[in-house]
């Protein structure tokens, strides 16, 4: 067991930080309400996979569905601390899974729209085949912390836990690896469970792979994200790969995968991205 | 240049099969309408990849975008041929980029729906790097043709033009790979075009992985699909490879990249399935 950072003793009661920060209640009109918390951001805007699981809050407790099977999120404007509105509509409901869509506003100014199918992922069963492993990665306490500093990282690494593969971790201080590829490990601060909603945010907590690409990239706003989960998460220490293949036109894509300490894959995610020029 | 198969000689007109199987238009209401066309299906229901095809020609004319450069896709039902109503509703618009969403129904039930962002590929740069190279296939003459037959290859295969790996072909008479992946070339018929909507059916125009695994599966009905399109198709046949990774718990994922002729990435896809047991 790890005791080190801010896991918490053994016998703590468990945090609850990322339940709050991603809270939302339904009004009496029907519109659900949250609150993009202060300390989510990346240079004052809100984490973008933190975005997604306040709108993945909305979808569960709107469809009375467990976990968010498919979700795809299309950004449209930075996500600032504040209230904010989450409008859901249901497209379809079948025995099995819902699809529905919702918007979350602020200031009545749309800043993402989600597209997603949700279920129940212990409902199923049927035949196996992995045809792929867990990254390897040094354990987490050989891994290298990421801590909020100034400008980087972000204030977001200070509400999660991530710590970087070593081999991935010198872009910082200018020594990218020279492959465009993120690994390291995920959770949530003070043993707070990881829960589907939780994999929305993970699949997005990593600074962007480019960064250890030699281009002249300092931010790749997201477009478009689209997360699988694929089974609940055991409890601990969840391992994160990110990878790119193709930067070309203006656009890059970003493929993640999340497993857990069984080593089952949990998530799997892909987004696109703008690559505009460093300024 | 190929000139076997239903390529067309040279000085033909190139054929609009698949334009008029995916034209749509608007009425007075705001309303859009097309038609699933017959014989553009599986065991009786419409190819995934064409329906989506239909609603990209929706989003492409009602936004004005000559591009779907992400799209995703959640089907609800079969699609069985008849007139169909696509109801869109834009929900972003920037200088560069339109988000929507739309629904495609048939006697008011809905099909699929889909949320997509739409812009004009060639309207940027941006620093280069490729990391992967077009998966390597015999040339299209030396590979096997997908043609209808009863009950299988499905009708689809004879609306567009698909040329099977030959080390992936086997699984019709029984004799599959092992390893879930399909590899082949695309092209439509009669030389028409394959514009950025057509790269929607592309992605989804390949028999399932999973039939090349050893597996008791015998079809994989999609939740969900989402397609990049990354860059205009040079004209000639499609280089295609789809494999899957993750069986698990009911659900695969299946990861398809479609390249021109002339080396470039042209679409990334991924969907989830279902993987009901064979009965």
């Amino acid at each position: 067991m790890d005791r080190t950072g801010s896991g918490g003793a053994p016998g703590d009661t468990p945090g609850d930080a990322f339940a709050r920060a991603t809270a939302v209640t339904r009004d009496d009109d029907g519109h659900w309400r949250g609150q993009v918390h202060e300390g989510w951001d990346i240079r004052g805007n809100a984490n973008g996979g933190y975005l997604l699981a306040i709108v993945g809050r909305v979808l569960t407790s709107a469809t009375g569905r467990p976990q968010p099977l498919t979700t795809t999120a299309h950004y449209h404007r930075p996500g600032v601390p504040g209230p904010v509105t989450i409008d859901v509509e249901t497209v379809n409901e079948t025995r099995r899974f819902t699809t529905a869509t919702a918007t979350l506003r602020r200031d009545a100014e749309p800043v993402l729209t989600v597209l997603g199918t949700l279920g129940d992922l212990g409902a199923t069963t049927g035949p196996e085949l992995v045809r792929a492993t867990p990254p390897p990665m040094p354990e987490p306490d050989a891994c290298v912390p990421l801590v909020p500093g100034d400008p980087f990282p972000p204030p977001f690494t200070g509400r999660v836990e991530l710590r970087l593969h070593p081999e991935d971790a010198g872009f910082g201080e200018g020594r990218p690896s020279g492959e465009a590829r993120m690994r390291g490990w995920f959770r949530l601060r003070d043993r707070e469970p990881v829960d589907a909603v939780a994999l929305l945010c993970a699949v997005d907590a990593f600074p962007p792979t480019i960064f250890n690409a030699d281009l002249p990239v300092s931010w790749t706003p997201t477009i478009e994200m689209t997360a699988h989960v694929r089974a609940r998460p055991e409890p601990g220490w969840l391992r994160c790969a990110f990878r790119t293949r193709h930067v070309a036109g203006g656009f890059l894509e970003a493929d993640g995968e999340v497993w857990d300490g069984a080593g089952r894959l949990v998530a799997q995610s892909r987004q696109l991205a703008l690559v505009p020029r460093a300024r």
